[in-house]
Formats: structure tokens, sequence, C-alpha cells
């Protein structure tokens, strides 16, 4: 059973094996309340698993040490228990679906666990991780849905109150849950009176929806790339957890998290995965009851994967207003070109890329595209200048 | 004249103007030395030059305040005067070239400066804001050649020393030279057997040619994605005082400063810019004699352009071994592409993606190539995937 001296035991426990992660002032993330960052990315192993593995671990007993653990995972929870094992000293195996990118194998190896990579996808990587486990003895290290994991990552809960003692409202972002659930028992036990919110990508909303129908249902498939929280279906204990002690869930678009990473990387100098932003994503687009309250978001994880990263960049300027494509139709004859530049250019748009096309099939014959990438200010700064275009008679497409 | 009364004077006006940045230990940058941070990428502002502007706009007197400052830069300078005279209650104008991007801009307002847009490069900005300080009445600030300026700078130094007093050596990023001048000045005086090494980009090499011809020279064009220290000309004060003070000036290739920025995203979850990952890049490469020392490398600042950020990722992967382009010619007969997608599956790689285009008039009629772009673990990796298919009997072009 979860109980508020077994997160104030894993706390101490957990001294030796994490480093400490100060919370950070956030002004410019809203406007509406005053933010705070507890950055759980810039944890060891890049994200606040190692917490509760690690909790989890050093529970075992000394013939379950020495048997070793399992786990099943392509992200996060692997090098949390990978580095876990470590610590403590005992062997660790990680069962990786073969698709598993490159950089978080190796990452995984490198903090000292064995690999073994299983040809298919999570659900078949996590039946081989199950039949290790019966058949060599290893102690399987479930992510989420673990009494002594809740713990682990319940000292996040701890900490937020000891450096932010008059908080209002805490952000939680949510996968299985059980970051969530350690977090809400240890702060709502501590100060009844603290909101804490939980927020998950609208393409993997598992627990959203247990909460909004009563009862934990299977997702057929998720989508996101907040891939750290697309979990298909909440564990029994952190479903009850969040029931009991989370104050509301929320969604965020795929849009919104990259907006959210964008703004860390900006504002903060800060490396957030999707996972890990869905928190400040929710702050920053007021999706929770929070005006003039004092909120910290904790942000999760940090470990995107860097091939990706420019696409969310790209993605989070647009949905800012900092960058737009326009696709002008323009008549086949000189100086139109010209034209249009001149009248970007007066309005202060930065061409960053063109690209000059002949008509299709549906369109007139003369006719042909424009279409350029723009660096801008904000919307209303896209607005002017598709009303100068459109007053001086070219057609946006 | 620098003396380290006016440095301590510094840290102590600074104390409100400035946010704490604690050095943090990166000890996977590097398997021969101690690797130590000091992250200004953190500072407010996104960058050190806070310090300087801050401590030289203090000791303005009351009429000069009245007149309020003036600054031209497009960059990090731009935002610490913004800010420092924002914070003084002063007026401050900031001269920036027309073509500076829209975020510095913006960035610069937002701090509380007003903007004046000067039609031409750097240098038109330099002039005007010269012209603009006599007809008004301005104090100029400028970004390095300044006593007070480079105090402010210095500041670092001490905290260095306060947070990391065993260091053996500190490794600074060099632009015009006030950063390290105060740094080298306030470590050498407090003590003598620390070694400072400066870092300049390789393709604005103006203070390590100063050093090394004895006398200050002007580079006709300088040019790297370390746009923040991209400085033709060293300052008089600051040459003198990295002649005396510095141990040694090397210079980092611009794949270099990519894969610095990389490890510090990877490993890190920080953000710095080109300049501010110098100082890393040298240790990464082994530029410095640093086997076995404790180094603190100052990671200077934080404000590179998000769209050029993925650009930056690309190059670090390649130069790291993790990505690779494959050029293979190919016949143009069935079972080639599957043959060739076979082997480097067989041997580990990960196709990110593909691209099939017909002969060119320099091959075989009924040639073609196949462009692959791969995920790889290293330079072995691909050495293993190259020998391969070789072996199987395709050209690698």
């Amino acid at each position: 059973m979860l109980t508020l001296d077994k997160i104030y035991h894993a706390s101490y426990v957990l001294k030796d094996v994490i480093r400490p992660t100060n919370i950070v002032k956030a002004p410019d993330l809203s406007d509406r309340c005053e933010v705070y960052l507890k950055p759980e990315n810039l944890q060891l192993t890049g994200s606040f698993k190692l917490r509760g593995s690690g909790y989890m671990i050093s529970q075992l007993t000394d013939e379950e040490k020495k048997h070793g653990v399992i786990a099943c995972s392509a992200g996060n929870h692997a090098q949390g228990v990978a580095l876990a094992a470590t610590k403590y000293g005992i062997p660790s195996l990680i069962c990786l679906p073969d698709g598993a990118p490159i950089s978080k194998v190796e990452a995984t190896k490198a903090y000292g666990a064995d690999v073994c990579m299983v040809k298919g996808v999570y659900d078949d990587a996590y039946q081989k991780a199950l039949q290790l486990r019966d058949e060599k003895g290893y102690t399987f290290v479930h992510p989420f849905d673990d009494i002594n994991v809740i713990a682990g990552q319940g000292t996040i809960g701890l900490e937020i109150l000891d450096e932010c003692k008059d908080a209002d409202a805490v952000v939680v972002p949510i996968g299985g849950g059980g970051l969530i659930a350690g977090v809400a028992f240890a702060l709502k036990k501590l100060k009844p009176e603290i909101k804490v919110y939980g927020v998950q990508a609208a393409g993997a909303p598992s627990m959203y929806n247990a909460i909004k129908d009563g009862k934990i249902e299977t997702l057929e498939s998720v989508s996101t790339i907040a891939d750290g929280i697309a979990v298909k279906e909440p564990g029994q204990n952190t479903f009850q957890l969040v029931k009991e002690y989370v104050d509301q869930i929320v969604t965020v678009s795929e849009d919104e998290i990259c907006s959210a990473i964008l703004a860390l990387i900006e504002q903060h100098k800060m490396i957030a995965e999707g996972a890990g932003a869905v928190s400040v994503a929710a702050v920053m687009f007021n999706k929770l009851p929070l005006d003039g309250k004092k909120v910290v978001c904790v942000v999760s994880g940090g470990n995107i994967d860097v091939t990706i990263l420019s696409r969310v960049i790209k993605r989070g300027l647009m949905k800012s207003g900092r960058s737009c494509s326009l696709c002008i139709e323009l008549m086949d004859k000189p100086g139109q070109l010209e034209d249009v530049s001149r009248i970007i250019a007066r309005h202060g748009g930065n061409v960053t890329s063109v690209h000059h096309e002949r008509a299709s099939e549906t369109t007139d014959i003369n006719g042909c595209f424009l279409r350029l990438q723009l660096e801008t200010r904000n919307y209303e700064h896209i607005e002017s200048i598709k009303k100068a275009l459109k007053k001086e008679g070219f057609k946006l497409v």
C-alpha cells in the first residue's frame, strides 16, 4: 500500500542515486499565472524514471538482487532501470522491440544493462520479458503500476513542497500514471488544498478516458510525438490513485506540445521531450483554471530524439505565428515575383524559401504557384502580409 | 584600469541584476579530464553579456543615465544592454543592421530597448550608433573593449573559484575578448597557477592571429555559425589583457562546434549557441593539454536561432558517426534495392531516407544512383556497412 512514509523512505534512499533538480522560475510562459518548472529532464538518465526504478530495486531482497532485474521499454524506463541496477551493483536485462532507435539502445547499454532485441513491437518485447522472467528468475520492474515505483516518483512531490511551499497547483504529465499517482498522493497528504492537474497528449488519452468513463479501457492505437506518455492502458493502481487524488485531467494537441518544447528551448535553453513538455503546453494554452495562481509544471523528461527535434521546431514556429507558408497563384508573366517580394519586404516579412511551380491540371494554363516560407513576428503580422497581397490583387491558395 | 577590486565591486553590484548560474558536472564530455560547465547560457537574456553592460551602466553618472545608452549589436550584447538599462530604469537605443533576424529584434524590444534598424551591415549600424551618440548625448556601451564591461564579465572568474576552488584550468570562448580578459584577470590574480585557455572559431580567428603575430590585425571576413564570436578585430584593452593573462588560444572547426552543441543537447538537455559551445568543442576534440585535469568550460550563451538548430544537429550527427549518407551506383534492374536493404539491415543500419535517381550523363546508361541516409552507431559501424556492400559487389560513389 502506498503511504507517505514510504515516499519519505524513498526520498532518503534516493539521495545517493539521483541528482537534485532545482525549481526554476519561468515568468514568460504565461501572463495569467506565476509559472515554475521542476526540471526532471535534467535528472540523471534525462528523466524522472530513475526515481521509481531506483527505489523499487533498492527494496529487493538479496536473493532477488542476485538474480537481477528485467524490464521492457524503448525509452526512459529502460535507462532508469539500467542505471538504477548498475548503481546497486546488480545485473539488468532490457527487452526492446527491434525497431527501437539506435540512440536509445546505445544509451541503455551505456548505463550498464544487457539488451535483448525482440522482433516485433512493444507488446512482443513485453511478452519476451515476462517469459525470460519466468525462465531465469529475474524480477520484473514495471514501468508504472508498482507501489514502490510510484513511491519513488512521489519524491518529486516532496521536493516541490520543499522548494515552493506556497504553490497553488502542480501540473504533471500522465502516461501510465506512475508519476502523477506518486506526486498527487504526496502533495495531497501534505497540503490537501493544493490542486494537482494531469495532462495527456490528445493522441493517447488513456487515463483521461478512464477517469471520464469511470473504468480502464484499452486504446486501440496511440499517436503522438510525446512517445514517453503514449500508453494504451493505465495501471490498476495508478488509476485508483489518480481517481482519488487528481483534480482534473486535460489533453493537449501535437502543435501545442511543439510550441511548449520550443518555448522551453528559446526561453530556458532547456530541452524537453514531448512527454515532458505537455505540462507546460497545458499552462501556455490555458487549459486549466490557473489565473493568478502559483503553478509548478513538472517537466518530466528530456530524451527527445534529436533527429525529430528539427521537425518539432518547425511546427512550433508555425504554431506561434513566427513562420508561415504562403501559396500564391500567379499569372505566368514577368514582374509578378518582384511585386510579391516588394509587398512582403515592405511589411517586414523575411522570405526564407521560394518554390515556383507551373500550374497543375486544376488551374489556368497560364497560371503558376509561388510557395513561400516566411519568417514572421506573430499571427497579426501574417494577417497584415496576407491582406496586403490580396489588396494588390494576388490570390492566396 | 582593471583591478581585482573593480571585479569584486561588479560582483556586488550585479547581485540584483543577474541570476546565479551554478556549475554543472559533465563527466561524459571527455574521458581524459574531469569536465565542469559554467552555464552562462542559462543567464538572463541567454548570455553572460548582461554582466558587462550591467556593471558599465551602473557606473554611469546621473547625468549620463538621464540621457540613456546606445549600442550596436544584432545579438547578445543588444539584449544585455536592453535588460541592464531597463533594470536601472534608463532608456536604451539599439542600432541593428536591417538584415538582423526578427527573433533577435523582437527579443531586444521585449527587454525594453528602442530599436533603430539601419540599412546595411553591422558596420553601417555601428556608424549610425556613433552618430546618434554624438547628436543625442547617449553613452555608447562597447560590446567588449571597455574596462567596466570587462570587469563585469570578470565576475564569472570569481564565481568559478567560489564553486570549484581546485579547478586546474578554465576554457573560455573568445570573440572581441571581453569575457576572457575579465575572467583570466580575476583567475590569475587569485590563483596564479590556474591555466586559462581561449577558444575561437577557425572561421573567425582574430584574437588567435593577433596573439600569434603580436599585433592587432583586421580580418577581411569572418564565417562561422558561432556568430556571437564572429569578430573581425579584437579590442586594444582586451588584446593587452589576453596577451598578459591567457595561456594559450586554440581554434575549433564548424563540425567540432556542431558536435559540441549536440553533446550539450543530448547529455545535458541544454541549448548552447555556437559561440557558447566552442569551449566544450576544444575539450571534446582534445585541443588543449588537459589530461587528468579538472577543467571548467564557460558556456557563454544559448541564443542560437532555432531555425539553424536543425542544421547544426544534422552536422553534429554526421560528425559523430551517428548518421551517414551513402551513394550507391546500381544497375537498373529488379532486386538491387532489395539486396542493398538486406545488407544494411543485417548490419544494424537504420535507413531514414531513400532517394533513387536515374543515371546522369557521366554514368552507364543503364545505371542509377541510390542515395541513402542511415542512422548508425559510430564510424566503425559505418565502415562495416560500407565494407559489406562492397563485398557484395556494390559500388559506392
